[in-house]
């Protein structure tokens, strides 16, 4: 590499990392999050441990996995995430909506009203979740991060995806400020390969002009 | 229905059916081309039959179908798309490149060049292709329309794709003007999953400002 090419690429790293509205990108694949009673029932035998920490404080990827049994089809080794909710929760793809043959509304976690139930299964146990959601997409933010944007919780904001051939503007996108959240823009697995998403694509925060 | 909410959804119609830059969208499954060569191996009792004719002319879903077979897994019942090419060409989502365990680049539709080989499967026969694409985004239009948005062959221009929940705007759309193309945008089901496309959802072309 020359000495020009290298001074080339530090240049460009350092213009993205002094813009303002750079925002990471994390892809959620299909997962669960269950009660702790649920979790018995599927785990009567097993305690739920930690994987992987996320990058949220406290939330992580557990050992434990389960498949989801559809009236068409099955997803098998669906990841536990932990901690335990008050609600017991499958995200999947609309692609996998197809997959399994339910229909499935695009919500923001946790709004769970009307949403269908999925069977879900592991060697030990079975339940009915009702609570199966496409992941509306969603911006996790700090409180100072809201106050740099001039955005508050539930916020509609587009973020511009910077990848390679398949640059995209995703708008519907929700804030989620808290006082512990991390800044990351959540999108599943159908929304990272449309926008061609690799480990260094950055998102570039479009916040509506005011009327 | 009051009449009132007739007259509101009359007036709607209406000004969809007007927008000069309203651009109907096809969402393409996974699907093959094949050269009359390898089509003999593939079926060579059979002969390429028409199931249902396509938008664009003399462009048909047929009859027939093959089986992908990646080093990783492989995708069934894939359809064979007529006519005859003078390349064989596999095209699948990003999603099914991980699914296969291949690495595919994203590419216009024949610009083969640098792609990789898959082997192709039926009852009565086996071949490897090579050429296997992501497509890259394209619009089909006949030379009316392509005058009409002021582009040519090559242009790149974006769409916003006017769905509920997931409105997108696809950048990097490559314009493909020809005298019998009918006006079509043409994205994978990746890219139909990510923004919530379906029977009803309509694009917008979005022209850049000359400089």
């Amino acid at each position: 590499m020359s000495e020009e090419e290298l001074r080339q690429i530090i240049r460009q790293v350092i213009q993205e990392q002094s813009d303002p509205n750079r925002v990471p990108i994390g892809v959620s694949n299909h997962h669960i999050h269950l009660t702790e009673t649920d979790f018995k029932v599927l785990f009567p035998n097993q305690k739920l441990t930690v994987r992987k920490q996320l990058k949220q404080p406290g939330e992580f990827a557990s050992d434990q996995m389960a498949t989801i049994v559809g009236p068409k089809g099955t997803i098998k080794n669906v990841r536990i995430l932990g901690p335990f909710r008050k609600h017991s929760q499958v995200e999947i793809a609309r692609s996998e909506g197809f997959q399994l043959g339910i229909s499935v509304p695009i919500r923001l976690s946790g709004n769970l009203n009307n949403t269908p139930s999925i069977k879900l299964q592991t060697p030990d146990g079975e339940i009915s979740v009702q609570g199966v959601i496409i992941a509306k997409r969603h911006i996790h933010m700090s409180l100072e991060d809201a106050k740099r944007f001039g955005v508050e919780m539930g916020s509609t904001v587009s973020v511009e995806i910077q990848s390679e051939d398949r640059r995209t503007t995703y708008h519907d996108v929700i804030c989620r400020p808290r006082k512990d959240f991390v800044l990351e823009m959540h999108i599943d697995t159908d929304e990272a390969n449309a926008a061609n998403v690799g480990n260094n694509t950055f998102g570039r925060i479009i916040i509506p002009k005011q009327k």
